[in-house]
């Protein structure tokens, strides 16, 4: 757009193809690219930076379009060749004393390399011998010859790099030496001849002699490589329109390598591992800037800067204190320094860890360099997240044996092992062990809960593994296919590696990754003060109320400690998935009388009314949403196939009455058995079949507030109603809520507010909305559900079809992670808005798992819900997000 | 609407509360309610009916608001009073020559038997002795005096009806009489004694001697009788308006019990069983209309009366002729002939039989009686699918065991079998059986091929019994829950009684009904020429397309006799459940590398390709839709409990090689297991994981197709991609089929047209629809899935709330049976919407099990859908009810 507007700028004007740097501003980065805005910006700063000029991306446009330059621009070429050669004191391919320029791409949007560059332009076989008049330096003048010549004709001319690298392993052995450094002078010079004979050979012509059509060709080949295959696959990927054209940068050589007063180097402006505020750079003398990456000599610090070049050492510190100051962030610099000038060749905001970002951020507010706002701005919700989770030591290096999909976050060490039971038995023990599971089921409860992290073969982001493990904080990598189990034989097959029950691993399932032995892991902090500063200006900006998902006391109270403003959602079915619960409703379940089922209801009563108790307490004065019981019955029973084998068993024992025993449970579980228990007798449906199902949570969530009420505290039950999809279903179960909580509050005397309202998980609920809303107090969108029948996708089943869809691009997200916008987002949006016409103060959360993912979040932001509800982990990185999405819209309403 | 119209435009007058029969007409039901409508069109049509006068809703209204008459009723009711006196020469309550009257109430809408009706009103102990006089028989006068008594007290007074039974019991036990008829006038009088000794001890008062008293007390009671419990609960079954109120008929009495000169009856103007156009009628010399009813005597026939009472016999007819003509429509009318002359007591529309409904309809348009369209309009689609299915005799008695959902229409006999081997054996031995199950698998194919019905004690009106006894036309009855099967000891528990393999059993899919014997059924008659000319004249009519959904040459031919325009649903899958195609199918899943997998696709080629050329070739000219493959793999695969009990015997018996590959098939069907395969790997997503499975089967079809068009013929393929919720799947799947058929075109050096389109079954493609137009030249509306992930309820498992949702008013009907237009209809409207504003050439259509149901087709219409497609034997249904849509239409816009 912006360069659009600039052509339309220049339409009544002659066009012009070419600014020198002290022509550009930063803001001109459509016109210039990004590396030429910030060439000029520095050169309009004052500061040391070897001049040059830059060619437009208008040019670039014109030249992809006609195959040629366009009318002027030689002219204007020549013109600022002509300046740039009078400032500079040089000619380009002088015999005495040449100009060497570099010829670099720099698009408006950065690439980083996908783009070519040519060093060393103005060499030929007079011109080097100038170098050598100046430098006094034969080896490093042939040196610089054929790098050029190497970089040159493969860049421009096309010819394969191989061709040269090969002449040059083939010089080095006849000269019987194994590195560049040993070779001397003339060797340099010889293979300056034997890469022009490649040339020759490859090109079919001479080795263009002349400069200046040196200097054309180059420019042309940086305009040709904005459509090179790399650079439109790069583009393609980041959604970067192919008309923007890259500029070119022409600006004069300086060198690091001209002697013990020559060197090159980073800096960083503050320390980017730690975010502390102290300058931190490397430098090596007598070197040009790829030997510094090469790691071939260990680079000196800032310290020996002040030692050795001390003035060197205060112009740089001085400027970087100024860029700094001027771009307002941390800055990553790249310097030179020739013959004991200093040059600036780049800067950039620095890319910096997790942690040195939230205290940078926080750090530049508190000296007055930025705003509060700018300060939350600045740290990425996701980032965050890393800083919440044991993790792998960003800087370590590892082999990474399968990748699975980042179910939970943070990385966990420990012993393999293959069931549940394993996984108890030595986790109390005091072992560390991971559990490997082709996919987890509520049974494994006992056992994931000691385990240090999980890895599952099957299933999403959503699947049981991974909710479970998010909700418990636990490190999980879920459908990670190329983990081949082998239950039987105790074994797993990872990367062609047997894995066998005890063997070590390491899993991050921040990454997804999965490491086939014991690596050492950074352990989170939690109490950084840098962070409580940053969350605690969040909290100022944000709209959006930040709820918890937590089913114990315990996830209730860490969950406030990370800043929960209430429960979002609280599921009660974690208490009959464990001993005593599992029983008792197993009991009612297989009940064949109403006696029977009353009975076992009524056993419930209290273990319910404990648990409600205890979580209420622990967010006293905070709203608690309270989702009735949702999963299918079968969930608490027996499987199957287990029953059937029991069976069999039995029959073969000549155990009569056991295998009548067993045959009659078998008969019950498959009465309840379902195709899709997804879709089945479950949420709102299992309350309206089973009415004392909703009474007894009632009158436990009830009897639970009023005891806290009497003790004086306050507590704020919401109850929810699950699955419903008729206006229906919701009346009748809120018909039933209402006389239960009426008749307990009349036993115990005592008032307790209690807000009615449901989940919005199926599509039907959402396109019904404005009708739902006439019975409901709030609706929460269960958008994990919403997904699986909005998309038709089992959380379950999917993910070896998601995974495949991602590789393949048919998905740009897991949609179990980052909210569907378009499809599951228009019915959120839908439900919203036709909600409120008809309930103007419905109150609106989201309790599915994208309620902790940014991107979500600010999906709900836009679309006015009151509060997004996550697992206890993310509720930081949901303060921030909010934030984020408050000050996104600020900015939107003041553009 | 209507009554609030006419209280208005009577607000500028006197209020008119009372209109005699001679001042009204049948287009006032509102005001006069249906039964004082009818009556006095009948008296301004000039016939005999005796007079009387009809006291309106309006004045109704107001007692219900008020508890009293509205000022000047009073008055107009002596006034009209006074007339029908001087018009019959007789005065109510009179010495000598008494006017008795009937007070009936009688609303606008016809609520049968609902409210109340009290007759010979004006009797006393004095004008008793009048009508005894008038008539010469006390015996009638007393027996009319204490019913009289009878009905005004127990309906006026509010004296239990028991009271007076009893009474009537004990007297014929003093006078050892067993029939009312043995009884003497005296005995009678007696009972009039006795009667008002009733009422003075349990109303607390005497009985009302007055006439005019009388009158008043009648009419109050009737108006009252408008919100009685029983009169409420009917309004709320039909949706009836409770403000309407109740019009009161005040008309004088007539006694077809004078004597051998009077008689009773009912005729009908043309037969309402055969709908032959000849006059039908019954009736008694001597008798009141409860006689009739009552059947002690045999009523005669028409001819009799022709014979007996020549000239009542030209009036009545002459009357029937001029009724059907009137009211261009068969007539059934109430007549009572007193003492020689004829009177018309009521004439309404008749009910008739599905077969009848067809000719009157036909019949009358052909001799111009009505319409074309107003015939089409007279049969109900549903009716005609009574006549499409062997059907139980409607007069027929029988005793109903348990019912289940009405899955698939038409009755049927035979022995129970309990698995699909048995029904095979038994069916193939030529005996009729009836295949009973919990519910049906696609493993049990071969059985339910071979029986004559359904019966599932699980599942749904879409289970795969359900839809695939449809698809066959053979009955079917699901979701009978009270049939409780014990497959060990192969028999079932109906209604408390053991039904063992081999008993009989009828069932009706057309009620749902179960019969524990076996009862004699109606053949259809197909080629009847009556519903031949309505469904031409029908086709004529309407604007939507009808196809069918038909998976073999011999459905589509079948269909196409029917009248389908076209294929709207081909579905590959029954060709992979059989053999060869399952041995094949199963190979390609479980193979371990490409080239098995690539072999057993090669080997399916020839097999699908022979399918499609059957069915392309039955349906010459007309489009066929094939969607690809849509079910999960596993569907293809052995269960999971029956491998493991195989392992489990192998390991027994020693046998170890038998173990591997038992066990190795395990491990495969295990890694395909699905926790809800309806929303798993299934649908496009085979095609794009499996690519081959897409390819082999484009090139299938185009390989058909090729050969026919070589053959001369016009075949017209449109390939179908299921189960897409984002553009990028069908874009994907789109490019490979369309590559695959150039390729096959260009091999065969034919051209065939080809369109791609899509099943829109899931939420996210109907919200998404304007983008996925983008890549689809039609949209097929999958309703049968998109109901299930809308509503969250699987077909599967649903059933069993759903019965238990409608018993208790939580759904008005089956959403699988008749779309839920508000929700899932809802997206239907939207894609259609969407759709066609991204291409407005689109084509629409619905294959879901809803295409064949007539208010789903209603809405299909209106929707502007191009097509319905549904299974052959709901082709006449569906052709009617888009007729019945297309003039419900042309109604409302002349409206």
């Amino acid at each position: 757009m912006t360069a659009r507007k600039s052509e339309k700028d220049n339409a009544g004007k002659a066009a012009k193809y070419v600014y020198d740097f002290s022509e550009g501003r930063a803001d001109m980065k459509s016109l210039l690219g990004g590396k030429g805005a910030n060439l000029a910006e520095m050169t309009g700063l004052g500061l040391p930076v070897p001049p040059g000029f830059t060619i437009t991306t208008e040019a670039c446009r014109y030249y992809s379009a006609h195959g040629e330059y366009p009318p002027g621009l030689k002219e204007e070429i020549d013109e600022h060749l002509a300046g740039l050669e009078k400032r500079m004191g040089k000619k380009l391919g002088d015999d005495n004393d040449p100009l060497l320029v570099s010829v670099r791409s720099g698009a408006a949007i950065s690439m980083p390399g996908m783009m070519d560059t040519v060093l060393n332009l103005g060499l030929n076989d007079r011109s080097v011998q100038g170098l050598i008049k100046q430098t006094g330096d034969p080896r490093f003048a042939y040196d610089a010859y054929r790098r050029f010549i190497q970089m040159f004709a493969s860049i421009v001319m096309e010819v394969d790099r191989d061709h040269f690298e090969r002449a040059l392993s083939e010089l080095k052995d006849a000269r019987k030496v194994r590195l560049d450094v040993e070779l001397e002078a003339k060797d340099w010079q010889e293979l300056v001849k034997r890469f022009k004979a490649i040339v020759r050979r490859e090109a079919g012509r001479d080795f263009p002699s002349n400069p200046r059509e040196q200097l054309d060709l180059a420019i042309k080949a940086v305009f040709r490589s904005w459509m090179n295959p790399r650079a439109i696959i790069y583009r393609r990927t980041y959604d970067i329109p192919d008309d923007l054209g890259t500029a070119v940068n022409v600006q004069s050589m300086v060198f690091g390598n001209k002697g013990e007063d020559s060197a090159t180097g980073v800096c960083f402006t503050r320390d980017p591992n730690t975010g502390e505020k102290r300058k931190f750079g490397e430098y090596l003398t007598n070197a040009q800037g790829e030997d510094v990456v090469a790691g071939i000599r260990t680079p000196k610090g800032l310290d020996e800067m002040r030692k050795e070049h001390p003035s060197l050492y205060r112009e740089l510190t001085a400027i970087m204190d100024k860029l700094e100051r001027h771009y307002r962030d941390m800055q990553d610099i790249e310097f030179t320094m020739e013959q004991g000038k200093l040059y600036m060749l780049q800067t950039r905001t620095g890319k910096r860890s997790a942690a040195a970002a939230v205290r940078i951020a926080v750090e530049m507010a508190k000296e007055g360099l930025i705003s509060k706002e700018e300060a939350v701005g600045r740290v990425q919700p996701d980032q965050l997240d890393l800083l919440l989770h044991p993790r792998l030591d960003p800087g370590a290096k590892y082999q990474v044996a399968a990748t699975g999909l980042p179910a939970s976050p943070g990385a966990a060490v420990g012993a393999v092992v293959f069931d549940a039971d394993t996984a108890k038995e030595r986790g109390e023990r005091g072992e560390k062990v991971i559990l490997v599971r082709w996919e987890t089921t509520p049974d494994d409860m006992h056992g994931i809960v000691k385990a240090q992290g999980i890895l599952t073969s099957r299933g999403g982001m959503t699947s049981h593994a991974a909710v479970v493990a998010r909700g418990m904080g636990k490190p999980c990598v879920c459908g990670a296919e190329d983990v081949k189990i082998d239950l039987s034989a105790r074994c797993c097959e990872i990367d062609g590696k047997v894995i066998r029950e005890g063997d070590p691993i390491t899993i991050d399932g921040t990454t997804g990754r999965i490491i086939l032995k014991a690596e050492k892991l950074i352990e989170p902090s939690l109490d950084d003060p840098y962070l409580k500063q940053l969350l605690a200006w969040a909290d100022g900006i944000r709209r959006l109320k930040v709820r918890t998902n937590a089913d114990t006391p315990e996830d209730a109270k860490r969950a406030r400690k990370f800043g929960a403003e209430g429960i979002g959602l609280c599921r009660i079915e974690h208490m009959l998935i464990t001993e005593p619960g599992l029983s008792i409703i197993r009991r009612f379940i297989l009940a064949e009388r109403r006696k029977e089922q009353e009975e076992a209801l009524a056993e419930l009563l209290p273990l319910l009314r404990e648990d409600f108790a205890g979580i209420l307490k622990a967010m006293n004065g905070l709203p608690v949403t309270i989702r009735l019981l949702d999963p299918p019955l079968h969930e608490f029973l027996p499987k199957l196939l287990d029953l059937r084998l029991e069976m069999l068993v039995k029959h073969i024992e000549g155990d009569r009455a056991g295998y009548e025993e067993s045959e009659r449970l078998y008969r019950k579980v498959e009465e309840e058995h379902e195709q899709n228990p997804m879709l089945g007798l479950r949420g709102c449906r299992l309350g309206i079949v089973y009415p004392g199902v909703t009474q007894v949570q009632v009158r436990a969530i009830i009897e639970a507030a009023c005891e806290l009420k009497k003790q004086g505290k306050n507590p704020i039950p919401e109850i929810m109603v699950p699955l419903v999809a008729f206006r229906s279903e919701l009346a009748a179960e809120k018909k039933k809520i209402m006389a239960e909580a009426r008749r307990v509050m009349k036993e115990q005397g005592v008032e307790v507010p209690l807000m009615v309202g449901t989940m919005i998980e199926l599509p039907r609920a959402a396109l019904t909305a404005g009708e739902i809303a006439a019975e409901a107090e709030f609706f929460s969108f269960g958008t994990n559900d919403l997904t699986q029948t909005t998309l038709g996708f089992s959380r379950d089943d999917a993910g070896r079809f998601i995974r495949y869809y991602l590789e393949k691009g048919l998905l740009e997200r897991d949609p179990f992670e980052s909210l569907d916008t378009e499809g599951v987002g228009r019915l959120v949006r839908m439900a919203a808005e036709e909600g409120r016409a008809r309930r103007p103060r419905l109150k609106l959360g989201i309790c599915g798992e994208h309620g902790g993912d940014p991107r979500s979040i600010h999906f709900c932001h836009r679309v006015g819900l009151d509060y997004v509800s996550c697992s206890p982990f993310r509720v930081p990185v949901a303060r921030l997000a909010a934030a984020h999405a408050q000050l996104g819209e600020v900015e939107d309403a003041t553009k």
